[in-house]
């Protein structure tokens, strides 16, 4: 069975495990006992190791092509990639880092900086969220899913990021409906099972994050 | 011709021009009016957009898979995409950021916080930057490039931010003298002539930055 050293915190850690789930994939999860090393590590059976999520995605995409999670086409491959990008740079800097690496310990997100919680910093990371979900949120209700009719990287990508957001109670949801139809219908995926059970020792999440109607 | 839309110190901007270059592909570069746009843009002859470094990549290997700058090879292509993902995050995070982007304006690097330069941040970024350059030294050494023998993403990637870093004199070369070959051999390459001519603004680079023996 394939292993992944992952921390939970960590979005590329927690769209690797969305990956694996989507491909039907058993895995073993193992938390990093250095939270600052390259995650996630997979680990195959013959204890290969693929290290961070450009190579990982390679990796699962080549070696498993069913339920592909990149389309065939260039121009729907190019959006898909263009979210996938766009959310691990520029929402991941205005937002996550901003809320997520300030309310959660570095254990569990691998941020380089420590220090204590900055409230300012947080607060404009709720306001680059607003303004971005509801730039994002004609995009599932115009194409289905975030980049095409078919769940792709795209949507694990930014289900990584907005799981993490919502186990400390940061999404508005009911601002944005389009974007909570769109997250009701990932959580409620098979794949989505092992986030839910998450629990960050000390800083249990919000009562509505596991559950499928709220 | 292609077009690229990009910004001068953004390492991913910076990439996109190597990765063009590599490929002998002509194109015209344009500087972007808005910085914080996500970048680079890559324009087709019949205007299609490419956005991001991620979608560029695979356009332009999917595409023109002549000079591969990933091996098919399976261990070699984890190699050099967790040696991508790294630069592309722990290197930036932990060295660019502390340093090209507290020197550069936010016109030049895209940088989402526009605040005076800290120069503890940059002290802390030269001190990772020392660190990473030494762990790094013996793989051009043993392999030639650094992800293996052929020249990859991983090199036009760290080479990247590594020239960020040299136009502001922020590179110890001659402590490093592995690293400093290495970047000799990446300096002297067609692909890299463009980068050589950037100027920043009341910026001038240091006097080596152009030179290909220093």
């Amino acid at each position: 069975m394939n292993r992944l050293v992952h921390i939970l915190m960590s979005p590329p850690c927690r769209m690797a495990r969305l990956m694996l789930g989507e491909k039907r994939l058993p895995f073993a999860a193992q938390i990093a006992d250095d939270p600052l090393r390259h995650l996630p590590v997979l680990l195959d059976e013959d204890g290969t190791a693929v290290t961070g999520i450009w190579a990982v995605t390679d990796r699962l995409e080549t070696e498993h092509p069913d339920n592909p999670l990149v389309p065939e086409d260039a121009g729907e491959r190019a959006e898909v990639l263009r979210l996938l990008d766009w959310t691990m740079t520029h929402f991941h800097d205005e937002v996550t880092r901003r809320i997520v690496f300030e309310k959660a310990a570095q254990a569990h997100t691998g941020s380089p900086m420590r220090r204590p919680p900055n409230m300012e910093t947080v607060r404009s990371g709720r306001v680059a969220l607003h303004d971005f979900l509801k730039a994002l949120a004609p995009l599932p209700e115009e194409r289905g899913f975030l980049a095409c009719r078919e769940l792709t990287l795209a949507d694990l990508a930014l289900a990584a990021h907005m799981s993490a957001l919502d186990y400390y109670g940061e999404v508005p949801w009911t601002d944005i409906p389009a974007i909570a139809e769109w997250y009701t219908r990932l959580k409620s995926r098979p794949s989505f099972r092992p986030l839910l059970a998450d629990r960050v020792p000390g800083q249990p999440p919000v009562l509505h994050y596991a559950e499928l109607d709220f």
